[in-house]
């Protein structure tokens, strides 16, 4: 039904580990500050303990983002105003330095890859891009499914694959990312599989859609799940039947990050509905996740909930490509520093309550 | 009834520069993303640009946290359980870097400087210590004055020359820090004063203080209220009556970088507070004030919302020090590398749609 690698992976991940979570919270107690005085980073400094199996976790840095790029046949159906084209022309925009992430990652410290995964037009080799197309962009979801299930096995693995290099290479934290026009199609047709929400309750407007457009976007994801019934239960063929390249990658990405006790920070509405479908492949991968932000669009509030994860950000952003997960890595990172740098009441001889 | 410095930094307090922003917003729509995909970011840099008069406007680095320490008669009235102690002890904590602002401070590089504005005890000289203090704490706001008229004046021209001195040395932007125990209680004499909202509205339970305690802290804010009757019309008045040190200089601190022209973030409560008198004297300062979290104390929503200012984060935190501000640092300056690093359409050869 899957592969080998996946299947291994899976059975990888772990629990929090409860002796380390309780170390955290006995040593947050005991640093210069009002006990909870730091609210939800404290929380997320004991998951990170629990993550990683041991008190201090390690420091998240260096920190690693994957933008996995893709393709998708239902652009076709008129769903959006941009050209399909803009894909390829934005990875070559993220290797020169000059879109968004680029800028937020200078400022934050974190190393950026591009994975073509699927991208339409052959792309030639270039420092910084992993060329792992599994195939040209997907099929149209609403007339064929998107693509084969060895196709979306091939994708997970490449996922799986990418997070376990840049772990090897040194990276102690995973940040998501995503490129691919029409692939807020994708992303609310997998939430809608994973979440039982109607398309049109979790669909948006994503890059910037008029009303004719929304509709008609809305009309044709209930077409094609409606063609081809995916189920939460089968993961695999919702992301072969009504997902992304992309969307099958970033949930190998997200568990090949929890097989190996890696926190790995989500972005906007494509990498949560990528997470539903790696947290019904194993929902313990859910712990090693951290929202970075709400996303705008509808579909990521109601993955997040599903996914029960409170965003860190919120600014009324939806641009993708792992800008939110980038702008919330130092808040992350700072988290953690608490544990490893903050003196305690004893060794800064600060007198208590 | 102010002083010659104070006035004249007042006077140099200018509008947003409306060519400026003007061109921000029409840079931002030539940058390679939808139109408003970076949501509360792209006003953000729009408003910066207005700042600095300037498109775009400078890069925001370095970046100088100032922590204004100083002590509260008030504490007599033990309106905390906290021993006066850890004011001092807590410098000496930031002196070492071991307190919960300087690990967010090393994250975020920001440079972080102490001011002693009146600590009770007699402090060191240290490197990184700024020693300007105006007396050795205030008197007990309950029972008189917490300081004199020209002792609140001499303490706003401190934060008015510490700003000056941060900026002649290359920060581009300033962060507010405080350290004061007891504080709290003169932060919600403040806003009370400021906003016109009784203290029971704005009075929260600071660093964890028992029920019993909290009620006794709204009596001692009425009780200095009614004694004193400071007034919104009278800025420095208020702060000499039910003041802090730290306020009256981070009120200069605002200022100072307001008349500079250079973004200002503002932590928790205390800053918030502070930030009042700030509008109070200049409503123009306003501009310049970038509001770093949501601290949890009910006075300081009260206080944004006085400001018009919504927080860029919001985690549940109570600790001060700077603390939110650090963390909202990366945010605002990444907010403003988009105007520099960003590739338009036509120079990365992305189609629009």
């Amino acid at each position: 039904m899957t592969s080998e690698l996946i299947r291994t992976t899976i059975e990888g991940i772990s629990p929090l580990d409860g002796e380390a979570m309780q170390a955290a919270r006995q040593r947050q107690a005991r640093l210069t500050k009002p006990a909870g005085s730091l609210g939800e980073l404290e929380e997320l400094s004991v998951r990170m303990a629990g993550l990683a199996a041991s008190c201090p976790p390690p420091v998240l840095a260096p920190a690693a983002l994957a933008i996995f790029a893709a393709d998708h046949g239902v652009h076709a159906q008129e769903v959006t105003p941009w050209p399909q084209a803009v894909t390829t022309q934005m990875v070559a925009n993220f290797l020169a330095g000059g879109a968004a992430v680029n800028a937020f990652a200078r400022q934050a410290g974190v190393g950026v890859t591009i994975v073509d995964v699927g991208v339409l037009s052959d792309l030639d080799p270039a420092d910084g891009l992993i060329l792992a197309k599994v195939r040209n962009g997907t099929a149209d979801m609403s007339e064929e499914p998107a693509m084969s299930r060895e196709e979306a096995v091939a994708a997970v693995e490449t996922g799986i694959g990418v997070a376990g290099r840049l772990i090897d290479e040194g990276a102690r934290i995973l940040l998501t990312g995503d490129m691919g026009i029409a692939n807020t199609t994708a992303s609310a047709a997998l939430i809608s599989v994973f979440t039982g929400r109607d398309a049109g309750m979790v669909t948006g407007y994503g890059t910037g859609i008029d009303a004719a457009t929304h509709l008609r976007k809305i009309e044709v994801i209930k077409r094609a799940l409606a063609l081809h019934e995916p189920s939460a239960e089968d993961p695999i063929g919702a992301l072969s039947t009504v997902g992304g390249l992309e969307h099958a990658a970033l949930a190998g990405f997200v568990l090949g990050a929890a097989a190996r006790r890696v926190p790995v920070i989500l972005d906007g509405v494509t990498a949560v509905a990528a997470a539903l479908a790696a947290q019904a492949l194993a929902p313990l991968s859910r712990e090693a996740m951290i929202a970075g932000h709400r996303s705008v669009e509808p579909g990521a509030t109601v993955a997040l909930a599903k996914l029960d994860l409170a965003p860190l950000l919120e600014f009324g952003m939806r641009l993708g490509e792992g800008t939110g997960a980038v702008l919330a890595y130092p808040v992350v990172a700072s988290a953690v520093r608490v544990l490893h740098e903050m003196a305690t009441f004893d060794s800064a001889g600060v007198t208590e309550k």
